[in-house]
């Protein structure tokens, strides 16, 4: 628990029991931004960034920088630390990985994105903070609210729609419900589907910025899998106020839903789902 | 079918049927990489290369141009078209997006990646090639084979093992298994846990770079989820010789596992799989 899980309390809705919303404590899976720094002869530079679960990093990036063909035997990589002080406010996050590469391993593209500050923090919060200052349409104010009947039923209207997942059972899905009649009534507005879930999620948000839709207020956008902070990032830029997926989001995807004012649902399976966050907009 | 899904000759195995290898056809996701290129006073960029499912693919662009925070207002985008000219080869991929953006509109990290080819083609053979230039661990000699009945059980060996599962049910995994006595033994030599599937396999390959054991000769990888181009991509440069996914492949995950040698196994579910690739893996 903390670096790997971490428990948040949710509203469970267990839909035709006695009870039908419930407090209760969830286990999330935690992700995180990992920054990989490269050192070489010619300075220390920023090689990627990418999201993952805390734990095991060294290993990660050794194994990255495998995958890019960078390096192939032990010898070739000299060291791995976690950058040694803190960030901004002094604390040390174990986000930022530096590893040394043996003199004559060539690095593609490095040369760009060279460390110019001597902080060496980054963390969810940054992450978060991004988004907020590169938003222009927030959902933060969307008063829509949604029957939670309606919402359990949109995963099964998701997947009758899903022509290609019929033929295939290999793409990912997302859809768009506008939601009508006080939130007793969804439209399905658009669907789309691909091997990468934030591909469908783009697909969708640029048919409704081509088509002039955008923000997407009052709308809930239904999503196969699970729920990671860069869909509830594609939901928020998009003015999206509900994200619904299927299976479990992120500690990344509740933390910027909660500051983004994206009502966030998890584990959505036709008899119940759970709120993560933005919990005010499931109408009674 | 053509550009959305492809079908593909495999190797059905219904363990414990009177006839437990079948020859059938399945219906393939596409996988194809998209080059989004956009157009601004400066010249025209390559600003992102993606993998994705063809189709609705100026949603796509223009989604993710949305996502990122580039533009924000339907006016912002002022045309995009499919590359107008071939490839090399002259043939038209349509894989290659060229948006052209309105005057005044920012866009980070522009001012590298000119391009400067006139060719304007990428396709699924690009990208394997790309691998194929860069693996020095390739996976095509090893002689390893593997009792079918062996290779069914592990997705439920890998689940057993999962601890971060049990907890949130939100994480992928990915287990090296060593294989002994004729393909009839398979040890768990290392399982990664990562909210990101393609992590969990970097964590596994790092780990085993560390440990001196690249290339993994004489392994079977298998990973929760579905098999993308990139998780065949990080197998072919371990030199793992089998990749067995609980899911579905794309199109261009069995293409590039074809081409690298390696054994590519989709839908493992305890009591049967099917082969997509590399069938001469399998025991008798």
């Amino acid at each position: 628990m903390g670096r790997l899980s971490q428990r948040r309390k949710v509203h469970k809705y267990v839909l035709g029991s006695e009870y039908p919303v419930r407090h209760k404590e969830d286990v999330l899976a935690v992700e995180e931004p990992l920054e990989i720094r490269l050192t070489g002869p010619a300075g220390t530079m920023t090689y990627s960034v990418t999201m993952r679960t805390p734990g095991d990093d060294f290993d990660l990036v050794a194994g990255f920088l495998v995958s890019e063909g960078v390096i192939w035997e032990a010898d070739q990589l000299v060291s791995e630390r976690f950058c040694a002080g803190g960030d901004e406010e002094g604390r040390q996050t174990f986000n930022v990985v530096d590893a040394q590469l043996r003199p004559g391993v060539a690095v593609p593209e490095l040369g760009r994105n060279v460390v110019t500050s001597s902080a060496c923090g980054i963390c969810g919060t940054d992450s978060i903070e991004s988004v907020r200052r590169t938003s222009r349409h927030s959902p933060a104010q969307d008063a829509v609210s949604v029957l939670p009947e309606l919402l359990a039923g949109l995963p099964e209207r998701l997947r009758e729609a899903q022509a290609l997942f019929d033929k295939t059972g290999g793409v990912h899905a997302a859809g768009l419900f506008s939601v009508h009649d006080a939130g007793t009534r969804a439209e399905l507005e658009c669907l789309r589907e691909d091997v990468g879930r934030h591909n469908a999620v783009d697909k969708v948000v640029g048919w409704a910025l081509r088509e002039g839709r955008l923000p997407l207020s009052g709308t809930v956008l239904q999503v196969s899998g699970r729920a990671s902070f860069e869909l509830v990032q594609k939901a928020a830029m998009a003015g999206i106020p509900v994200l619904a997926a299927v299976s479990a989001p992120s500690t990344l995807a509740v933390q910027l839903a909660e500051e983004a004012g994206v009502t966030l649902i998890g584990f959505s399976r036709g008899s119940g789902f759970n709120v993560y966050a933005g919990h005010e907009r499931l109408s009674a």
